[in-house]
Protein backbone atom coordinates (compact mmCIF):
# COMPACT_ATOMS: atom_id res chain seq x y z
CA UNK A 1 0.00 0.00 0.00
CA UNK A 2 2.48 2.57 -1.26
CA UNK A 3 0.05 5.38 -1.26
CA UNK A 4 -2.89 4.98 0.33
CA UNK A 5 -4.24 8.14 0.37
CA UNK A 6 -7.20 8.66 1.98
CA UNK A 7 -6.63 5.87 4.83
CA UNK A 8 -2.80 7.63 5.16
CA UNK A 9 -4.06 10.39 6.03
CA UNK A 10 -6.68 9.49 8.33
CA UNK A 11 -3.79 7.38 10.53
CA UNK A 12 -1.86 10.45 10.18
CA UNK A 13 -4.53 13.16 11.63
CA UNK A 14 -5.55 10.97 14.38
CA UNK A 15 -1.90 11.05 15.42
CA UNK A 16 -3.17 15.24 16.58
CA UNK A 17 -4.60 13.65 19.10
CA UNK A 18 -2.87 13.53 22.69
CA UNK A 19 -1.51 10.03 23.50
CA UNK A 20 -2.14 8.64 19.77
CA UNK A 21 0.95 7.80 18.51
CA UNK A 22 1.19 5.74 14.84
CA UNK A 23 0.33 2.33 16.29
CA UNK A 24 -3.07 3.64 17.96
CA UNK A 25 -3.97 5.70 15.32
CA UNK A 26 -4.27 3.09 12.78
CA UNK A 27 -6.05 0.84 15.52
CA UNK A 28 -8.28 3.28 15.99
CA UNK A 29 -8.67 3.95 11.92
CA UNK A 30 -9.57 0.42 11.12
CA UNK A 31 -11.71 -0.06 14.02
CA UNK A 32 -13.99 3.35 12.82
CA UNK A 33 -13.63 1.74 9.31
CA UNK A 34 -14.42 -1.63 10.02
CA UNK A 35 -17.17 -1.77 13.05
CA UNK A 36 -18.33 1.89 13.45
CA UNK A 37 -18.85 4.07 10.49
CA UNK A 38 -21.62 5.56 12.49
CA UNK A 39 -19.71 6.39 15.37
CA UNK A 40 -16.72 8.35 13.06
CA UNK A 41 -19.48 10.15 11.25
CA UNK A 42 -20.84 11.20 14.36
CA UNK A 43 -17.49 12.19 15.73
CA UNK A 44 -16.49 14.25 12.78
CA UNK A 45 -19.54 16.02 12.62
CA UNK A 46 -19.41 17.10 16.78
CA UNK A 47 -15.40 17.30 16.16
CA UNK A 48 -16.25 20.23 13.62
CA UNK A 49 -19.10 21.78 15.28
CA UNK A 50 -17.03 22.10 18.87
CA UNK A 51 -13.99 23.59 16.58
CA UNK A 52 -16.12 26.35 14.89
CA UNK A 53 -18.65 27.46 18.01
CA UNK A 54 -17.22 26.58 21.12
CA UNK A 55 -15.23 29.89 22.09
CA UNK A 56 -14.45 31.53 26.15
CA UNK A 57 -17.81 32.32 28.23
CA UNK A 58 -18.19 35.68 28.42
CA UNK A 59 -18.74 35.96 32.44
CA UNK A 60 -16.05 33.57 33.66
CA UNK A 61 -14.23 32.57 30.61
CA UNK A 62 -14.48 28.69 30.40
CA UNK A 63 -14.96 26.85 27.67
CA UNK A 64 -18.99 27.18 25.57
CA UNK A 65 -20.83 27.13 22.71
CA UNK A 66 -23.22 29.82 24.14
CA UNK A 67 -22.28 33.43 25.12
CA UNK A 68 -22.63 32.87 28.81
CA UNK A 69 -21.79 28.99 29.94
CA UNK A 70 -24.58 26.94 31.91
CA UNK A 71 -22.97 27.28 35.24
CA UNK A 72 -22.73 31.57 35.06
CA UNK A 73 -26.18 31.59 33.60
CA UNK A 74 -27.89 29.05 36.04
CA UNK A 75 -29.75 30.91 38.55
CA UNK A 76 -29.52 28.57 41.06
CA UNK A 77 -25.89 28.77 41.62
CA UNK A 78 -24.76 31.24 44.33
CA UNK A 79 -22.45 34.64 42.98
CA UNK A 80 -21.51 34.80 46.24
CA UNK A 81 -18.54 32.71 45.76
CA UNK A 82 -16.15 32.51 42.89
CA UNK A 83 -13.73 29.14 42.39
CA UNK A 84 -10.86 30.35 40.82
CA UNK A 85 -8.69 27.53 38.70
CA UNK A 86 -6.18 27.93 35.91
CA UNK A 87 -7.88 25.82 32.96
CA UNK A 88 -11.22 25.05 32.20
CA UNK A 89 -10.32 21.62 32.10
CA UNK A 90 -9.82 22.25 35.81
CA UNK A 91 -13.21 23.80 36.43
CA UNK A 92 -14.90 20.78 35.29
CA UNK A 93 -12.90 18.14 36.86
CA UNK A 94 -13.82 20.18 40.23
CA UNK A 95 -17.63 20.63 39.29
CA UNK A 96 -17.86 16.97 38.79
CA UNK A 97 -15.63 15.62 42.06
CA UNK A 98 -17.40 18.31 44.80
CA UNK A 99 -20.73 19.82 45.56
CA UNK A 100 -19.97 23.21 44.76
CA UNK A 101 -22.87 25.47 44.05
CA UNK A 102 -21.22 28.56 43.27
CA UNK A 103 -19.33 30.33 40.42
CA UNK A 104 -15.70 29.60 38.37
CA UNK A 105 -13.41 32.39 36.75
CA UNK A 106 -10.69 30.29 34.32
CA UNK A 107 -7.13 31.92 33.96
CA UNK A 108 -6.21 29.75 30.90
CA UNK A 109 -3.61 29.80 32.29
CA UNK A 110 -1.01 31.28 35.55
CA UNK A 111 1.59 33.88 36.31
CA UNK A 112 4.53 32.85 34.28
CA UNK A 113 6.72 36.38 33.55
CA UNK A 114 9.40 34.40 31.74
CA UNK A 115 6.81 32.86 29.44
CA UNK A 116 5.03 36.19 29.05
CA UNK A 117 1.96 35.63 31.00
CA UNK A 118 0.98 38.43 33.38
CA UNK A 119 -2.40 39.55 34.68
CA UNK A 120 -3.23 40.55 31.16
CA UNK A 121 -2.99 37.32 29.82
CA UNK A 122 -5.25 36.14 32.61
CA UNK A 123 -8.06 38.29 32.38
CA UNK A 124 -7.06 39.79 35.69
CA UNK A 125 -8.57 42.75 35.11
CA UNK A 126 -12.03 41.13 34.12
CA UNK A 127 -11.96 39.34 37.47
CA UNK A 128 -10.90 42.56 39.52
CA UNK A 129 -14.17 44.23 38.15
CA UNK A 130 -15.92 41.17 39.17
CA UNK A 131 -15.02 41.42 42.94
CA UNK A 132 -15.30 45.77 42.69
CA UNK A 133 -19.09 45.02 41.87
CA UNK A 134 -19.63 43.87 45.43
CA UNK A 135 -21.63 40.53 45.20
CA UNK A 136 -18.96 38.60 45.87
CA UNK A 137 -17.84 37.52 49.36
CA UNK A 138 -15.62 34.41 48.86
CA UNK A 139 -13.02 33.63 46.64
CA UNK A 140 -11.36 30.10 46.59
CA UNK A 141 -8.06 29.75 44.42
CA UNK A 142 -7.81 26.72 42.99
CA UNK A 143 -4.60 27.07 40.57
CA UNK A 144 -2.46 24.33 40.80
CA UNK A 145 -0.09 23.62 43.84
CA UNK A 146 3.11 24.74 41.73
CA UNK A 147 5.51 27.56 42.40
CA UNK A 148 3.63 29.40 40.11
CA UNK A 149 -0.01 28.31 40.82
CA UNK A 150 0.88 29.71 43.99
CA UNK A 151 2.49 33.15 43.04
CA UNK A 152 -0.96 33.95 41.20
CA UNK A 153 -3.25 32.83 44.14
CA UNK A 154 -1.13 34.96 46.12
CA UNK A 155 -1.27 37.77 43.22
CA UNK A 156 -5.17 37.45 43.12
CA UNK A 157 -5.45 36.97 47.39
CA UNK A 158 -4.08 40.68 47.30
CA UNK A 159 -6.49 41.93 44.82
CA UNK A 160 -9.15 40.40 46.93
CA UNK A 161 -8.18 41.64 50.15
CA UNK A 162 -8.16 45.56 48.47
CA UNK A 163 -12.11 44.95 47.55
CA UNK A 164 -12.71 43.25 50.46
CA UNK A 165 -13.36 39.95 49.56
CA UNK A 166 -12.25 36.86 51.75
CA UNK A 167 -10.05 34.30 50.06
CA UNK A 168 -9.58 30.69 50.85
CA UNK A 169 -6.86 28.37 49.58
CA UNK A 170 -8.21 24.51 48.48
CA UNK A 171 -6.60 22.02 50.76
CA UNK A 172 -3.08 20.80 50.41
CA UNK A 173 -2.25 17.44 51.97
CA UNK A 174 -1.52 13.60 51.67
CA UNK A 175 -4.06 12.84 48.94
CA UNK A 176 -6.99 10.32 50.26
CA UNK A 177 -5.81 6.65 49.91
CA UNK A 178 -2.05 7.78 50.20
CA UNK A 179 0.32 5.91 52.20
CA UNK A 180 2.90 8.52 53.73
CA UNK A 181 5.17 6.19 53.07
CA UNK A 182 5.26 7.16 49.34
CA UNK A 183 4.77 10.74 49.67
CA UNK A 184 7.29 13.70 48.75
CA UNK A 185 8.48 15.47 52.14
CA UNK A 186 7.14 18.95 51.22
CA UNK A 187 3.88 17.32 50.97
CA UNK A 188 4.37 15.82 53.96
CA UNK A 189 5.67 19.28 56.07
CA UNK A 190 2.50 21.09 54.75
CA UNK A 191 0.12 18.71 55.72
CA UNK A 192 1.85 18.05 59.11
CA UNK A 193 1.52 22.00 59.57
CA UNK A 194 -1.54 22.57 58.22
CA UNK A 195 -3.02 19.75 61.17
CA UNK A 196 -6.82 20.33 61.61
CA UNK A 197 -9.09 19.41 64.75
CA UNK A 198 -10.32 16.08 64.40
CA UNK B 1 -21.36 22.47 34.53
CA UNK B 2 -24.70 20.87 34.41
CA UNK B 3 -25.38 20.81 30.97
CA UNK B 4 -22.10 21.59 29.03
CA UNK B 5 -24.11 20.91 25.96
CA UNK B 6 -21.58 20.61 22.89
CA UNK B 7 -18.01 20.40 25.22
CA UNK B 8 -20.11 17.38 26.65
CA UNK B 9 -20.99 15.73 23.56
CA UNK B 10 -17.73 16.04 22.30
CA UNK B 11 -16.21 14.35 24.89
CA UNK B 12 -18.76 11.50 24.96
CA UNK B 13 -18.42 11.43 21.23
CA UNK B 14 -14.61 10.65 21.42
CA UNK B 15 -14.96 7.69 23.84
CA UNK B 16 -16.03 6.46 20.25
CA UNK B 17 -12.51 5.41 19.74
CA UNK B 18 -11.04 2.17 20.94
CA UNK B 19 -8.98 2.65 23.94
CA UNK B 20 -10.14 6.01 25.03
CA UNK B 21 -12.27 6.09 28.32
CA UNK B 22 -13.64 9.14 30.04
CA UNK B 23 -10.94 10.78 31.09
CA UNK B 24 -8.83 10.30 27.82
CA UNK B 25 -11.57 11.60 26.15
CA UNK B 26 -11.42 14.71 28.41
CA UNK B 27 -8.09 15.42 28.00
CA UNK B 28 -8.22 15.34 24.16
CA UNK B 29 -11.52 17.42 24.04
CA UNK B 30 -9.50 20.07 26.11
CA UNK B 31 -6.43 19.65 24.17
CA UNK B 32 -8.06 20.10 20.77
CA UNK B 33 -9.90 23.34 22.19
CA UNK B 34 -7.02 25.19 23.91
CA UNK B 35 -4.28 24.02 21.65
CA UNK B 36 -4.72 22.50 18.44
CA UNK B 37 -8.16 23.40 17.02
CA UNK B 38 -6.54 23.63 13.53
CA UNK B 39 -5.42 19.94 14.08
CA UNK B 40 -8.82 18.96 15.49
CA UNK B 41 -10.51 20.93 12.20
CA UNK B 42 -8.68 19.05 9.96
CA UNK B 43 -9.52 15.87 11.30
CA UNK B 44 -13.19 16.37 11.61
CA UNK B 45 -12.43 16.71 7.93
CA UNK B 46 -10.70 13.99 7.43
CA UNK B 47 -12.92 11.64 9.25
CA UNK B 48 -16.05 12.53 7.44
CA UNK B 49 -14.40 11.97 3.96
CA UNK B 50 -13.30 8.77 5.29
CA UNK B 51 -16.48 7.17 6.73
CA UNK B 52 -17.85 8.83 3.23
CA UNK B 53 -15.54 7.64 1.01
CA UNK B 54 -13.78 4.99 1.73
CA UNK B 55 -14.86 1.24 0.51
CA UNK B 56 -13.83 -2.18 -0.38
CA UNK B 57 -11.21 -2.16 -3.21
CA UNK B 58 -13.17 -4.09 -6.20
CA UNK B 59 -10.47 -6.50 -6.75
CA UNK B 60 -8.78 -7.15 -3.21
CA UNK B 61 -11.18 -5.99 -1.08
CA UNK B 62 -9.14 -3.45 1.43
CA UNK B 63 -10.29 -0.59 2.42
CA UNK B 64 -9.41 2.32 -0.03
CA UNK B 65 -11.24 5.40 -1.23
CA UNK B 66 -10.64 4.59 -4.88
CA UNK B 67 -12.33 2.10 -6.85
CA UNK B 68 -9.47 -0.15 -6.90
CA UNK B 69 -6.76 0.01 -4.14
CA UNK B 70 -3.30 1.48 -5.09
CA UNK B 71 -1.17 -1.94 -4.91
CA UNK B 72 -3.95 -3.82 -7.26
CA UNK B 73 -3.45 -1.00 -9.75
CA UNK B 74 0.54 -0.66 -9.51
CA UNK B 75 1.59 -2.02 -12.58
CA UNK B 76 4.97 -2.85 -11.19
CA UNK B 77 3.31 -5.26 -8.10
CA UNK B 78 3.96 -9.10 -9.20
CA UNK B 79 -0.18 -11.25 -10.28
CA UNK B 80 1.61 -14.11 -9.82
CA UNK B 81 2.16 -13.91 -5.86
CA UNK B 82 -1.35 -13.51 -3.80
CA UNK B 83 -1.14 -13.28 -0.07
CA UNK B 84 -4.80 -14.05 2.07
CA UNK B 85 -4.72 -11.71 4.86
CA UNK B 86 -7.92 -11.72 7.40
CA UNK B 87 -8.22 -7.85 7.77
CA UNK B 88 -7.65 -4.69 5.60
CA UNK B 89 -4.99 -4.08 8.80
CA UNK B 90 -3.15 -7.10 8.23
CA UNK B 91 -2.42 -6.45 4.99
CA UNK B 92 -1.53 -2.63 5.88
CA UNK B 93 0.78 -4.15 8.43
CA UNK B 94 2.41 -6.98 6.17
CA UNK B 95 3.29 -4.26 3.58
CA UNK B 96 5.24 -2.41 5.75
CA UNK B 97 6.92 -5.06 7.54
CA UNK B 98 8.28 -7.14 4.19
CA UNK B 99 9.14 -6.03 1.34
CA UNK B 100 6.68 -8.04 -0.88
CA UNK B 101 5.37 -6.87 -4.35
CA UNK B 102 2.64 -9.23 -5.38
CA UNK B 103 -1.05 -8.58 -4.31
CA UNK B 104 -3.48 -9.14 -1.63
CA UNK B 105 -6.63 -10.57 -0.84
CA UNK B 106 -8.25 -9.32 2.29
CA UNK B 107 -11.28 -11.81 3.66
CA UNK B 108 -12.34 -9.44 6.16
CA UNK B 109 -12.75 -12.38 8.78
CA UNK B 110 -12.03 -15.89 9.36
CA UNK B 111 -14.03 -18.86 8.69
CA UNK B 112 -16.16 -19.48 12.06
CA UNK B 113 -19.60 -21.30 11.26
CA UNK B 114 -21.00 -20.71 15.08
CA UNK B 115 -20.63 -17.26 14.17
CA UNK B 116 -22.39 -17.83 11.00
CA UNK B 117 -19.14 -17.23 8.94
CA UNK B 118 -19.01 -18.89 6.04
CA UNK B 119 -16.80 -18.83 2.68
CA UNK B 120 -19.58 -16.45 1.49
CA UNK B 121 -18.60 -14.26 3.72
CA UNK B 122 -15.54 -13.93 3.04
CA UNK B 123 -15.27 -13.78 -0.40
CA UNK B 124 -14.11 -17.08 -1.42
CA UNK B 125 -16.21 -17.41 -4.64
CA UNK B 126 -14.20 -14.22 -5.84
CA UNK B 127 -10.89 -15.44 -4.43
CA UNK B 128 -11.67 -18.59 -6.64
CA UNK B 129 -12.37 -16.96 -10.02
CA UNK B 130 -9.27 -15.40 -9.40
CA UNK B 131 -7.27 -18.45 -9.28
CA UNK B 132 -8.93 -20.01 -12.12
CA UNK B 133 -7.95 -16.72 -14.27
CA UNK B 134 -4.58 -18.46 -14.24
CA UNK B 135 -2.59 -15.51 -13.27
CA UNK B 136 -1.68 -16.59 -9.63
CA UNK B 137 1.36 -18.81 -9.16
CA UNK B 138 1.87 -18.84 -5.38
CA UNK B 139 -0.97 -18.36 -3.09
CA UNK B 140 0.65 -17.07 0.85
CA UNK B 141 -1.89 -18.12 3.63
CA UNK B 142 -1.19 -15.21 6.03
CA UNK B 143 -4.43 -15.72 8.23
CA UNK B 144 -3.77 -15.57 11.97
CA UNK B 145 -2.33 -18.38 13.67
CA UNK B 146 -5.47 -18.93 15.66
CA UNK B 147 -7.55 -22.41 14.93
CA UNK B 148 -9.92 -20.37 12.92
CA UNK B 149 -6.92 -18.88 10.66
CA UNK B 150 -5.70 -22.22 10.42
CA UNK B 151 -8.87 -23.75 9.69
CA UNK B 152 -9.64 -20.97 7.08
CA UNK B 153 -5.88 -21.02 5.48
CA UNK B 154 -6.54 -25.14 5.32
CA UNK B 155 -9.89 -24.44 3.29
CA UNK B 156 -8.08 -22.19 1.02
CA UNK B 157 -5.05 -24.07 0.74
CA UNK B 158 -7.67 -26.86 -0.88
CA UNK B 159 -9.13 -24.39 -3.59
CA UNK B 160 -5.85 -23.21 -4.90
CA UNK B 161 -4.98 -27.11 -5.04
CA UNK B 162 -7.87 -27.54 -7.36
CA UNK B 163 -6.46 -24.96 -9.26
CA UNK B 164 -2.88 -26.15 -9.25
CA UNK B 165 -2.13 -22.74 -7.25
CA UNK B 166 0.70 -23.78 -4.78
CA UNK B 167 -0.11 -22.74 -1.02
CA UNK B 168 2.64 -21.61 1.08
CA UNK B 169 1.88 -20.41 4.74
CA UNK B 170 3.44 -17.81 6.59
CA UNK B 171 6.53 -19.39 9.10
CA UNK B 172 4.99 -20.01 12.65
CA UNK B 173 7.85 -20.28 15.47
CA UNK B 174 9.39 -18.24 18.50
CA UNK B 175 9.42 -14.31 17.86
CA UNK B 176 12.48 -12.46 16.94
CA UNK B 177 14.16 -11.43 20.01
CA UNK B 178 11.82 -13.75 21.61
CA UNK B 179 13.53 -16.12 24.48
CA UNK B 180 12.21 -19.53 24.79
CA UNK B 181 11.89 -19.35 28.40
CA UNK B 182 8.75 -17.06 27.77
CA UNK B 183 7.49 -18.90 24.78
CA UNK B 184 4.17 -21.07 25.43
CA UNK B 185 4.76 -24.83 24.75
CA UNK B 186 3.17 -24.91 21.67
CA UNK B 187 5.09 -22.52 20.07
CA UNK B 188 7.54 -24.02 20.74
CA UNK B 189 6.60 -27.63 19.46
CA UNK B 190 5.77 -26.01 16.65
CA UNK B 191 9.21 -24.05 16.15
CA UNK B 192 11.08 -27.36 16.88
CA UNK B 193 9.57 -29.57 14.82
CA UNK B 194 9.40 -27.05 11.61
CA UNK B 195 13.40 -26.25 12.48
CA UNK B 196 15.02 -25.67 8.79
CA UNK B 197 18.67 -25.96 7.90
CA UNK B 198 21.34 -23.47 9.35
Amino acid sequence: MQNPGLLKELIQSLTCLPGVGAKSAQRMAFYLLQRNREGGRHLASILERAMAQIHHCRDCRTLTEHEVCEVCSDPLRDDGVLCVVETAADAWLLDQATRFRGKYFVLHGRLSPLDGIGPDQLGIAQLERRLAAGQVKEIILATNATLEGQATAHFIAEIASRHAVLSTRIAHGVPMGGELEFIDSSTLAHAFNGRQAF
